[in-house]
């Protein structure tokens, strides 16, 4: 393991990343250890009861903790929990959450807490953005996909048999608790999932960051200051572009590099987590779109190299064949990403790269481009 | 009946309410005959595409004139319909509603167009809220509530078992077009249940509407001028409130008016319309607001009993009693009443009034005062 670079050293502690959205401003904490101090600072929201929203799996290793915490602060607790995994990411477990929250008689100024991963962060989130128009929410970020991407921005939502997250709602939280420790408990496959979107800010526009992923990828897995680091960087990236453009109408696509490609590979999959989880997608997706660029003769062959050698190392998946059980004909897979949000006027928005750290914007990419790269990569 | 009073003579054609929302402002459209330029006035927002949400008995009177008119100004058109009635603002009617505008290939700039009454309003307005995080709206109301109501002011959603509208979002729509003329072929119980909205802005802060609508009541429910007056001041006391409060932080509350006990004699009859539709329940409603007001020393007796004479003589429910089939215990109404979006740290929230044309709103009613106004009002 290499040696701690001077950029990622940090006070003990804990750090604060400010999202200041006018109105909506909140603060990411990442540190270790924060879910035992999470009872008071919740509180402190000024809330008098919180609906905890989680999955099986981690409400059996952290929801009392949470709810312990928030009770000793005078709050009145409830726990929802729904089956761990994408399938938990539909109107039905939509439904259930909402009756929930609402039985828990929870009201307009108390608080919805979604303690998970990126599934129980959209599908909570989304049900605090619609439960009585709106309650405020606090998302507790479980697993590293959760607390470099999911928790921060305000996205939410549920799939349709449409597509990924095609219904959802704009619903930032009023506080992210990231705490790093909880990772230790992550099965290695997610915590390597995860890992993808962080290289994803690297490759976006931070090239110094995605070579000190290159050297530091083993110790972010492990633990330690390296992971708190990776972490409070991936949101300081994701809270800057937040800012640009909350809403998604210009720079915030840059977020989707490797995503058109990725969401067209879940859909593939059936969202099935036992073949590919979002993260592994989205791997394959950024290799995908930088070999895509490199097609496309707008970005040299040994960047397109050094992001799939990088992603191999970790062991994530880069290449289509890699996908359990196949991922249909390139048709299909076009047919997937037409159902993106993205696409305007029936023409396809992609990222594409320059090289590594310069992403941009390609509007009306043409289809016909798209297949033939796909038939060629299904033959590879 | 009565002569016209020179406050409702009009242009002929039709009148423009503008709700100036800041990036929100949209026009509400009132007059006769607007349907059958709806086509071009829609095209013209802008957009390639429109899926028309509609229930089955408005769709077969209206649904193929609107589509050819879009149709015919370059807009592709899919039309999704769903039953008639309350029993739609369900998960499952949202579920069907959102993957239909989805199959219909609807993007972020194309448009939903809601042709129908409250029930379809509420819900295409909340599938425009959350398909693809948003997509923008249409109304065009078919009943005189939804005209002079729920197709104004942004407020979209679905009813829970725990109370009606407990799950939605806030969506202004971008052009609400009201032909009063659609109101001709409406059931004479749908037309008299839709007055009692209109009844209402008269008693929040407008005594003289209230007494022109005492005169003109026939002919507003009949057709004509007085009818389009009607829906258009309307439109303008709540674009009023909506303007001073879009989120019903304050001043929308008055909105509200009766709505307490509505929500739930419509919750302790299960929805069932052929018990009660929604404004027979703010009939209802109205009447006890006053009563009640009364009850607690607020308000001159006279003043209730000229109110309920009123809904009365137009054939609304003013009495407990009237509800068929019953409504339940004092108990069991007042727990309904405590799911009401308006509920702060368990104290109910009224729209009481000094008189007619002079309400408020009362925060923090002691649930045992309501409790013993209901039993008396069970036992009278």
């Amino acid at each position: 393991m290499t040696a701690l670079q001077p950029r990622c050293v940090q006070a003990p502690g804990f750090e604060t990343v400010p999202v200041p959205l006018a109105e909506r401003a909140y603060d990411i904490l990442v540190g270790r250890g924060l879910l035992d101090s999470a009872g008071p600072r919740i509180a402190a929201l000024g809330a008098g009861a919180a609906a905890i929203v989680s999955d099986e799996v981690v409400a059996a290793l952290y929801a009392e903790r949470l709810a312990g915490g928030l009770r000793a602060n005078g709050m009145r607790t409830a726990t929802i929990e729904v089956p761990a995994g994408e399938a938990s990411k539909s109107y039905e477990a939509l439904a259930r959450v909402c009756d929930g929250i609402l039985a828990a008689r929870i009201e307009r100024s108390d608080l919805v807490v979604a303690l998970g991963g990126g599934v129980v962060g959209d599908l909570a989130g989304f049900a605090a953005a619609i439960v009585r128009r709106g309650v405020r929410l606090v998302q507790v970020p479980t697993t590293l996909l959760a607390q470099v991407d999911s928790s921060v921005g305000g996205k939410t939502g549920i799939n349709s048999r449409h597509g990924k997250n095609l219904v959802g709602a704009f619903h930032q939280p009023s506080l992210v608790i990231a705490d790093t420790a909880l990772l230790d408990t992550l099965p290695e496959r997610e915590r390597r999932a995860g890992y993808a979107e962080v290289v994803k800010y690297g490759l976006i526009d931070d090239r110094s960051f995605f070579e000190w992923c290159e050297t530091n990828w083993r110790a972010i897995l492990a633990g330690g200051p390296e992971r708190d680091h990776a972490v409070a960087q991936s949101c300081r990236a994701k809270a800057a572009v937040v800012l640009r453009d909350e809403r998604e109408d210009g720079d915030r696509a840059l977020l989707n590099l490797g995503h058109t490609f990725a969401h067209a590979l879940e859909r593939a999959t059936a969202y099935d987590s036992r073949r590919l989880v979002h993260g592994e997608a989205v791997a394959a997706g950024l290799a995908l779109a930088f070999r895509f660029s490199v097609k496309l003769g707008l970005c040299p062959g040994q960047h397109a190299g050094r992001v799939a050698a990088h992603l191999d190392a970790t062991g994530l998946p880069t290449r289509l064949q890699q996908v359990p059980g196949g991922c249909g004909t390139a048709d299909e897979l076009l047919d997937a990403m037409r159902q993106d949000k993205k696409v305007k006027d029936g023409a396809l928005t992609f990222i594409l790269a320059r090289g590594i750290g310069q992403s941009f914007i390609a509007r009306a990419v043409a289809p016909d481009a798209v297949r033939a790269f796909l038939t060629e990569e299904l033959a590879a």
